[in-house]
């Protein structure tokens, strides 16, 4: 049983990933972004995305409940629907499902957001973003068992039952560890993680646990530390192996799970 | 087992449906719409709803690829998330569908659309509509065995797997023959089936099988007419009653299942 995230950045291309997809043979989960398709999007409706970056240097989606609208828009209805289209055509019983369903991603909101904004302090509230905390795979389990092929995206749930913008690398992680998947395939439009972001090859080939937090600080873009933290957490919980692979290229899966790409083991 | 159906048309008081189903205990399936927000996003992504008319004097909407995208995002995005996170914070745990998921809905694509436009005959291509044959309901009777509620909107997928845009109280009345339903509540923005659609105290408390092809002729609106198809496949595919009712008030689905509104038997 593995676990495959697609990433939503320009790039990736998922009719090779779904044709792909459509030939394994071991059970599989598949979790997706749609970030770059949501910004289009945001700024068509007049609601172009607001980044913020928090103290601690990450950067995330102020996610007031118009943009989670838009979001779940996107993500569960575009291209999720899409995905699950696409799938069909290829022969798999797919079906989408958001964290909302049946509960399936639970997190805490983070109701009051710090953030810097041009070196001041502020909080920002009235924000629907949260971390993901557990997943209940109940569903899941279910749908495996009988056929299905499960494609899930983002919003989670609050505890208090409201969706919330959780990062998808994350719940990918949290989703492996639940199901006890001892593999888990990141797909972005980079061969994998790269030392020096604008040069193909200065790929990492393989990085254990350990070398997780050093390379988050020396190398690292902010979209590549959540992957990192991904993977980190998806070892910590179980998973075998985490493999940061190519989304553009033709047969990605299958190559990802071959080792083409940073391999990264606890 | 009944088939709540919700109308997407502006009126319908959501918080007050749900609230009402949270109090349920036979089991159910709820289908909804999403109609009227449909109209808004689409325009106001540039996308005006572009509705046409057959020769026998149905409107639908012209859907193309993009258009599909839009009601995607609508009824399986916002509108379907939206109910699935109200449904989840009332304790119900429920599971939002599209028909395209695990082939739910089935039916035929209707490539070329004869209509009707300014008095001359035309013919509409590239029309991703379409008429559901069949529901697949394993995927539902497996989630309503584990104690989901099952949440679906269109679209459906077509035998050669693509998403069209299909009816949908025609889509209830397909889920509830296909699940052996006893009853189909089909909730909209007036008391039931009006003689005068202007005068609420005009309602046909009763109707039969019969009655529905004259009454169509006689009274009905276009999206009454829709409503009184949609009934008559029901009850030719053995629910035993369907009501129309009022989704406007508290209480709106107890309020059907006692009769308020139209009710029609074979």
């Amino acid at each position: 049983m593995f676990v495959v995230k697609i990433g939503g950045s320009k790039g990736i291309n998922l009719d090779y990933v779904l044709e792909d997809l459509a030939h394994q043979t071991e059970p599989l989960v598949l979790v997706h972004g749609a970030s770059d398709e949501l910004n289009q999007i945001s700024t068509q409706l007049g609601k172009p995305p607001r980044m913020v970056t928090s103290p601690s240097g990450y950067t995330s989606r102020y996610t007031d409940r118009e943009t989670l609208d838009i979001f779940a828009m996107v993500y569960c209805g575009k291209l999720n629907m899409r995905i699950v289209e696409k799938l069909q055509q290829l022969g798999v019983n797919a079906v989408g499902l958001s964290g909302v369903d049946g509960r399936l991603l639970e997190g805490k909101r983070k109701s009051s957001v710090r953030i810097i904004e041009n070196g001041r302090k502020m909080i920002l509230r009235d924000d629907f973003t949260g971390k993901i905390e557990r997943a209940n795979v109940n569903l899941l389990n279910i749908l495996l068992n009988n056929g299905y092929l499960p494609v899930i995206s983002p919003p989670a749930i609050s505890y208090e039952g409201e969706a919330i913008n959780v990062d998808g690398d994350r719940a990918a992680a949290v989703i492996a560890n639940a199901l006890g998947a001892d593999r888990m395939l990141i797909l972005s439009n980079t061969p994998g993680f790269l030392k020096d972001v604008d040069d193909e090859a200065s790929l990492i080939p393989k990085l254990d646990r350990e070398g997780i937090a050093e390379s988050i600080d020396i190398y690292a873009q902010d979209r590549m530390k959540k992957k990192l933290l991904g993977a980190r957490e998806a070892l910590d919980g179980g998973v075998r192996e985490v493999i940061l692979a190519d989304g553009r290229i033709p047969g990605s899966i299958t190559a990802g799970l071959s080792g083409k790409g940073t391999v990264i083991k606890r």
